[in-house]
């Protein structure tokens, strides 16, 4: 269950040329009338964004928050591609609004794979037709949609979540470059709740921050990162609250899997810090723990060197009494007051092997607490990112 | 050549037991009157300093800037050992002082290694004795103490510069956990010239900005970080900008060595940022490039996958215009105005598969330039970094 879980949406993938493996690579979802949704989006914070990132945030400025559609490749993404780039992003939409007989401005365009590389905008038009036409309200064409965004990911993302009358659903991609604001992901999420366009982004953007702004898999930020929502209003008028937290816990399984599934990770590692001076330099710490190269090799060979930790908070821009700090993998508490702390050796190995490890770092100083999800840094990894051909 | 070619040094390097497999874990330099010489240091900005830099930063301070020995050890970084640390550190320079008859504040002390683990003090306390006996002013003795203070360096790293009637010797170590302010680095410099404390410290800074923060193996900042000179006066007073410029180029030295030799390193890599608003934006930049996993595994796999410089140029956080910037591997320019340059691919080829890649990043907006000096992310850097034991 996905996109299509909502009542009124369609959602179709097909393979239009893009990958030469012959794999799907567009992806369609849409409203099953082709009447403009409320639609909300959050986009990358890269300077460097790609065409489709421009072309979509210039739409939903023109229509003030409507939707009938959202069109996204994978294989390529149509960033540092100048104007001819934002050409193929608007042509793009152009023959999707054609096929749906929507206004241009009301489909949004999304693209991930490589940078760089012009898009083959012939081989995109000519699967258009098709793609609009397999569209339809099934589970399959969810996933047929989830499917054809996927580049180095290994399993399609893909969620739903029961509200009170109305459904979200949702689809994801993203493996890598995953750092927050946000990483290199697309996620499309569909509601039939019925919402205001700025309630709608106020509680996407809220949603966004729990979920992928926590996630970090590389530190790296991608030029093409996009969160859109759509809400088509069939079920009915949701209490605001109600919707919000439907959309974050959506983003929360999509993120969940995002982290699960990123390129060449041995383990699933939240970092969480505590007793911060204020929340925000929780996030900061933890941030700066997580994206170590250091502390991610340690956790690939599964070796509790938390010396490792102290120094990334050391060096992590925020309030720190090295005296005071204690940390801990898991239940395990390896260093307390700054210092080697006396454990259990037998469950520490065992929490180390573990594909989940929750790593705790308790500054002593204040309230704040914060926690990012992260991988390891594996030789599988560096496999994945060495060559792009 | 190294610490002991300036005149009136004396160095030694012998095995006190750290490392197990017997090799040479604690090294001296020294004056050989063993009268205090002028000194100055500069320390990591890890908030988490470890204990050794805690009790070098007070002995220089209660000296004004004297010092009549260095003494170090490897294997054990003496960092996250709460008050015991500081009292093995604080005996450490008491035993070498007794030894040589100076006062316990004018010895400084170093350490590097293992993070969190007591060090062993009666291995240390046991070696003073014949380590002050051995120092000798000769070449290979000075090579003794360079290689003493070796952790995962495969090379002992030593220089020498010339100056106009005096000389500035040198060592380091340093291999990863290298990032400035400063890296997981030690290094002591001699030189014969005359210097006031306060001259001293400012040439220091100026020469370890130019070289060692200029370095970035991984972005890791170590707890350990020194950096210090003595200068003893037996070459009589030399002029300022000229000791300057020769403790900036003996830095420079060995800041190179260290990238050479950086953990699992196949490549060194200088990137070079020009055209940024300012020369700040342009160091922020460059390093933001320098550490990105993502450009360095492509850097290992030789692949000129430039889009994914210009996405992390995109959120270095600086000015930047994605339609300005142009990219080269060497000469072959491979972006120009944002997009892909028509280039020789051959030479493009022969420029990645060179252990040396220059990346140059025009942003095309300004007269600032940085550069940071880097290294690919291997499979060997990881081998070395999963596990400690």
């Amino acid at each position: 269950m996905s996109v299509t879980a909502p009542a009124g949406f369609v959602a179709a993938g097909v393979h239009c040329g893009i990958k030469e493996n012959g794999a799907a690579d567009l992806a369609l979802v849409a409203t099953e009338d082709h009447r403009p949704a409320t639609a909300a989006a959050v986009f990358t914070r890269n300077l460097a964004t790609a065409a489709p990132v421009q072309v979509s945030q210039a739409h939903l400025a023109e229509t003030n928050g409507r939707a009938a559609a959202v069109v996204l490749n994978s294989g390529n993404a149509n960033a540092a591609t100048g104007a001819d780039g934002r050409e193929h992003a608007k042509r793009t939409c152009d023959l999707v609004a054609a096929e749906l007989g929507c206004a241009q401005e009301e489909v949004l365009v999304c693209s991930t794979g490589l940078i760089g590389i012009p898009l083959p905008i012939e081989a995109v038009a000519s699967a258009i037709a098709p793609l609009t036409a397999q569209a339809a309200t099934t589970t399959e064409a969810g996933e047929q949609a989830a499917r054809a965004i996927m580049t180095t990911d290994t399993v399609a993302k893909q969620t739903w979540v029961d509200g009170d009358g109305f459904t979200v659903g949702g689809m994801a991609k993203g493996a890598a470059m995953l750092a927050p604001n946000m990483a290199t992901m697309l996620a499309v999420l569909t509601t039939d709740a019925e919402a205001e366009p700025a309630a709608l982004q106020a509680a996407l953007q809220r949603a966004v921050d729990a979920s992928f702004n926590t996630l970090s898999v590389d530190g790296c930020t991608s030029t093409n990162d996009t969160v859109i929502v759509l809400a088509n209003g069939r079920a009915g008028a949701a209490p605001e609250a109600d919707l919000a937290d439907a959309l974050k816990y959506a983003c929360i399984g999509l993120a969940e899997q995002m982290a699960g599934d990123a390129e060449g990770a041995t383990k699933v590692v939240r970092v969480r810090v505590m007793a911060a001076e204020d929340n925000g330099q929780a996030a900061t710490a933890a941030r700066k723990v997580a994206e170590s190269q250091l502390v991610k090799c340690s956790l690939y060979g599964q070796d509790p060197y938390w010396g490792r930790i102290v120094s990334e908070l050391g060096t992590a821009g925020v309030n720190f009494d090295p005296d005071r700090v204690a940390i801990a993998y898991g239940n395990v508490v390896v260093c307390r007051d700054g210092i080697a702390a006396d454990h259990d050796p037998g469950l520490l190995k065992d929490t180390m092997s573990a594909r989940l490890i929750e790593i705790t770092c308790d500054l002593g100083l204040g309230r704040g607490e914060g926690t990012i999800l992260t991988n390891d840094l594996s030789h599988g990894y560096i496999d994945e990112n060495m060559r792009t051909s």
